[in-house]
């Protein structure tokens, strides 16, 4: 599909999660020239029009709060699991969306724009190859360690989508056969280790005592970094979960740079220091040992930058109808 | 590179092994035309020179036997380590040869033709790929379980060659991180335990007693075959190893086949019941339970003439110079 648009307008860009949507312009060098969020209104008994109303208010908000032109067309990021390329999305912890049409409304809200929806985790990653962390580098893994650990995979180049779209599932490399069970429903996957409601939990049973009641992956992540030995702890138990798959995903795709980011990844050396421990340990052969693993450059917009960047680099980020 | 022949003309293709070196004419629907091997002068005392004459001398008759019109390009597919696209070969079990240039010999043997080196698993993985198992399939893993365990992986119907050649070393993927030490220094990988001299190691401290002396895996294969119980018990062990690499490459991938090969693999159901018993343990989502997992089906030849579709087919086997 060509823009039918010169280059130069932003992009509107969506990111669709449990907690929040956000939508932003985004211009084509990476940058949100606007920016809004409301709360994703998931309380029970909310259906999926609420949802929808939600959103078309927010993006009425932020395109005509930048007074600027027409977009140039629109990408989105949301929860998985969805039906891909056709954008039926059925997020995990949106329950009132299940098998939405969310790319069809939004192709009919943009006639004649093009509407690109994946991932959310995968948005991350393209936002990091295309302006953070991987730019100019061809083969990067870009993750997202957080209430879940997803990520997006670029070989070559070039997104890889795989076979029905869910190219990039770091989460569910097995890096302990007889692990803890995983919400996937198998056992011992990186994501049943290193999530953060799984350290969280861990670390509880362990004597932490949270500030907040129940205690959230960023709170043990900055008690981590204050050197707390219960977080320090929880974090070694991921970054060496970490560090296993990512030594498994290089051995497999001999990647360049793995970008980790996701508010577990802000503890900063408590995680990276073992992560790179445990790598390090698995990762013997020469082409592995050159991988480089960096925190993510973005930050919080990454998601809404990758979603910009299914439109503005469709080449390198989309490769379907 | 475009080739400088007209379509028809065979492809030379070399295969570099440890024990042979094989050589064929192929066409370019895959079929062996012309072949022959000798056994690798691979004595202690014999340099690089004394390899290489044994090749030239192979690659001679092979052509001249077949009588037919030069050759439209030369593939070779040998074992790694090697500097990749350069093609400077150190193939582990080749001693004689380190940091050989084998590419540049064979361009100054075949003035004017293309000459393309890749690793030999990987050429197997094209093999099955361009012409066997995995053939009208974009998203394909293709394995070798053998002396080794390696492979090559295409993603949207192109191979993946990573940062440095070195994609596709599933047999690296690591399945149990507190597991046996690897040849490549680690531990755990799926190598380390299911190689064939690995799992003949491990049947004889069980107390098999094969027929041949020390025995190999070809021979553990067919005792498994045949109901041996330590036999069978190896196999389980080598099963479960690969289905649980296997669900972590297609939770990363996406993939929809997985084609095995090797002296192995030859084992039958004893490998691929446990092989699939794991897997489904592990692959629980939708998207990875697709995957279709299948025996190889080009046999030995698979990497002769995968190694051809280095030049018939270089868009989507060879993206390098």
């Amino acid at each position: 599909m060509t823009d039918p648009r010169p280059p130069g307008r932003p992009v509107l860009a969506i990111d669709i999660g449990g907690t929040k949507l956000a939508a932003a312009l985004v211009d084509d060098a990476g940058r949100v020239v606007a920016y809004d969020r409301v709360p994703t209104p998931n309380a029970p008994g909310r259906d999926a029009e609420d949802l929808w109303r939600a959103l078309d208010g927010l993006l009425d908000k932020v395109v005509a709060d930048a007074g600027g032109p027409e977009p140039a067309g629109v990408g989105v990021g949301c929860g998985g699991p969805m039906t891909w390329p056709e954008g039926a999305v059925s997020p995990l912890n949106i329950p009132a969306w299940r098998g939405f049409p969310l790319r069809e409304r939004l192709r009919e809200r943009h006639p004649g724009l093009p509407v690109r929806v994946h991932n959310d985790a995968i948005c991350v990653a393209v936002g990091e190859h295309w302006r953070g962390a991987g730019r100019e580098r061809a083969n990067v893994l870009g993750m997202v360690v957080s209430t879940g650990v997803g990520g997006g995979l670029i070989l070559g180049g070039r997104l890889v989508d795989g076979a029905s779209g869910n190219a990039g599932h770091i989460g569910h490399v097995i890096v302990d056969p007889d692990g803890p069970p995983c919400g996937c429903g198998g056992r011992g996957c990186l994501e049943a280790i290193a999530r953060g409601p799984g350290l969280v939990a861990w670390a509880r049973e362990q004597g932490w005592r949270p500030g907040e009641p129940g205690g959230t992956g960023v709170e043990l992540a900055a008690d981590a970094r204050d050197g707390e030995p219960v977080a320090v702890a929880a974090m070694r138990r991921a970054g060496r979960a970490l560090g296993i798959a990512i030594a498994s995903a290089t051995h497999l795709c001999d990647l360049e740079v793995v970008a980790i980011g996701g508010g577990v990844s802000q503890a900063g050396p408590p995680l990276f220091d073992p992560l790179r421990e445990a790598f390090d340990a698995h990762a013997r052969m020469d082409f592995a040992r050159r991988l480089e693993i960096v925190p993510a450059a973005l930050g919080q917009p990454a998601g809404l930058i990758g979603a910009a960047a299914l439109i503005f680099a469709p080449g390198r980020y989309w490769n379907a109808h």
